[in-house]
């Protein structure tokens, strides 16, 4: 347990659209902000926003959001002490989070630890199968060298199975295995591009589920035993394992079956002494749970959450990290109403690539239900050096369709010039009669844009 | 009871960022809409957000949008069935509600009828009174021609009074009177104005309220005989009897209180046969709630109840004009949170006078519990015909306090080029500790801006 602090500055080590979140936070509870940024985010608002900004290094990710001593110099240099990463970049770095506060510094986020728990995938599954948390069939642990008895375990789950590398996630480093004579073939190529791509080609092997959705459980954890979780969210609309858009809570599961998970996943915090806010992802299927990863950050989805519970995610980090106890009770927390996330890409409509270049006119969408959470104004230039996110609209509704029907209004209203953007996607996708009905599942996606190839 | 109908167009005869709220609304319901403008409006988002758009006139308002028999054609030639006046134009003008009646088409709002019966401040505050809302004592009717019976009334009341014109409204055509001495001057003057302002010299008297609170009750009645209420608003913070900051619910008020005054204005909507949106507007010092006017049309600070009820009130509006019955029931009305709403207006900060021009920059404020109305975007034209109002930041908490640090964080990322505005008013409104503790009276903000240019 840790003392009650007040950080005197924090260092947000992060940019766009989470560095103004995590400002904004910082800003309601009277705290200071340091933004660093590459010599390309200059301009950015984040920037412009924050109390102290330094340019930590050249647009290269690498040489400045991600270099460790860069960054600590900077809390350094500015008197922050503290460091909240954000999403992406460093945020599940434990060596990071180690050195944070090996540097007298706080680390806004779990202990570097917790982190190194469940970056491995393989640990992270056996600690939280350990803690009550159900996981899908699987190796339990690193696959065999010999390839006879990975075989036999491959039929003792069950085909179809999967083949993960032990450092992948977020869709890399996996491979999926219909029969089992292409087993062999898969276990070669997977490790071979998990030791180039992680360094380390350590598989194991899961039962393949056919048609699961993506449903997740938001957890908050205070240094003083108390874990709440805050309803589930579905994420089953990815493209490449990317999540386009996002709702809460999950359609079509009773809120009983939610609780029991959720229920879960707070115990399993409690048991590894979780600090802060983390996402328990799990596939589902046929009423049935399986644990796939947690991340131990906020979410670039954290939105709808916060606009079901009422709760603020990003406030409540910071509150827990000063080392403040949670003044929510787990059975004060409501799912009020529904609420829908678009996550705003500037990228090609076709394609899909990024289409970087500066955006001459950025007219918002607003109005009841509809919150914005972007760091792009007009004129402001998407860089070809980071990501594609431009921002997300996030509707809020009494009902699914309400909220449906709001953010349909928002995106026609919105008026994006200079560069292409998946509104159009988001669009259709809103009014697809299958996504209406809600429920669909993490391949949907990908099936709905080959027809429309097709056709 | 009228039977439902569905819509086929609907005329918003309006402009501004009630035009696009009104728009909003109709396409959540998938109703197409029309949009007139005076020629100083072509460019407007209202305009290019429009199914359809029709330029109705010069800039002059009194040729535009105050226009009955343009707005009428304008329906006509468009094929539009129904028509929402917004607020002021002609929103609460009864003979333009019959006038569309007349025509054929729906007045999305209540009959002329009602109208006419609260815009006579006489007529109301009898009928008032006589449905059982409380009143402020007061002359009950007009007043004597005799002087003499003028000041045994007055002196039965009580000193200090003030003297008001029946046809007055917002401020305009009262005066109070401190002593006995001062009153035959005050009713001559007062008088004299309201047949210059009002056409009509009719007056009354009221006991004057020394410290008053303005709390106003919103309600909601359909045409099946169902009449809600849906919590308070206090706008005490005016200056000139105009509206700057308002917020829900009443702060310090307790819910008892709010839910008897609440259901005290449910059954006098039910008593009159009221349709649509309104607004009771009471003083309140002291536990005692004194009926001013009913507002008869959707006010500018609707949006603080929308986020604390949950409830889409400009949507409710179409439906019952569609004689849809309300699907809310009061036991399920919640207070959810508090919400506050800053009106920004496009004016001088030291004069108040109106700051017309060029918006050059226009960067809005998001995150969470930020919700921004506003029909302006980067490039767009304040026009000197028209109201200063250039948007409303609308943030919502969970508590009061959370509601303000939101508001604080939203206004300082706000920025504005090309026009003044009063964002710096709100600013320093919103750090001022008697604004914090809450519930000042609605002379509250002239001291303190007397104050501020004295120091």
């Amino acid at each position: 347990m840790s003392k009650p602090v007040r950080f005197e500055r924090v260092l947000i080590a992060n940019r766009g659209e989470i560095a103004l979140r995590i400002q904004r936070a910082c800003r309601k509870l009277g705290l200071e902000t340091v933004a660093v940024h590459s010599e390309a985010d200059a301009e950015s608002r984040h920037v412009r926003e924050a109390d102290v900004a330094l340019c930590i290094g050249p647009p290269a990710a690498a040489r400045s959001y991600l270099d460790p001593d860069g960054l600590l110099l900077a809390a350094k240099l500015t008197g922050a002490t503290a460091i909240h990463p954000g999403y992406g970049f460093l945020s599940e770095n434990a060596d990071f989070a180690d050195a944070v506060e090996a540097a007298g510094l706080t680390f806004i986020g779990p202990t570097g630890a917790s982190i190194r728990m469940m970056g491995d995938k393989i640990t992270a599954k056996r600690a939280m199968r350990d803690a009550g948390v159900p996981c899908v069939p699987g190796s339990d642990g690193p696959l065999p060298a010999d390839m006879e008895e990975v075989h036999a375990l491959a039929r003792e789950i069950g085909f179809p199975v999967i083949v993960k590398a032990s450092g992948g996630g977020g869709g890399r480093g996996m491979r999926v295995v219909q029969t089992p004579d292409e087993l062999t073939q898969a276990v070669t190529l997977t490790a071979k591009e998990a030791q180039q791509a992680f360094g380390n080609p350590t598989l194991y092997l899961e039962r393949f589920m056919q048609k699961p959705r993506h449903v997740e459980i938001q957890v908050l954890c205070d240094t003083h035993g108390t874990a709440l979780w805050l309803g589930a969210r579905d994420c089953s609309l990815q493209r490449r394992h990317q999540k386009v858009l996002e709702e809460a809570p999950a359609p079509g599961i009773e809120p009983d079956t939610i609780a029991r998970i959720g229920e879960r996943c707070a115990e399993a915090c409690r048991r590894i002494g979780y600090r802060g806010a983390g996402t328990f992802e799990f596939l589902y299927e046929d009423g049935v749970f399986a644990f796939i990863e947690m991340n131990t950050r906020v979410q670039v989805e954290h939105p709808i959450t916060e606009e079901t519970t009422g709760i603020d995610i990003v406030a409540e980090q910071l509150r827990i990290a000063q080392g403040e106890a949670l003044h929510i009770r787990q059975q004060d927390i409501r799912q009020n109403g529904h609420a829908i996330e678009c996550r705003l890409n500037a990228e090609d409509a076709a394609t899909f690539f990024p289409s970087p270049g500066t955006i001459t006119r950025w007219d918002l969408p607003g109005g009841p239900g509809i919150r914005v959470d972007t760091h792009v104004v007009s004129g402001y230039t998407v860089q070809p050096y980071y990501d594609s996110l431009i921002g997300k609209i996030i509707s809020h509704g009494a009902t699914r369709a309400e909220a449906i029907a709001r953010l349909r209004v928002a995106l026609a209203e919105m008026r994006v010039e200079g560069v292409s953007t998946n509104i159009p996607l988001h669009q259709d996708l809103l009014a697809d009669p299958q996504f209406q009905q809600g429920g669909v599942d993490i391949h949907y996606l990908e099936r709905w844009l080959a027809e429309r190839t097709e056709s």
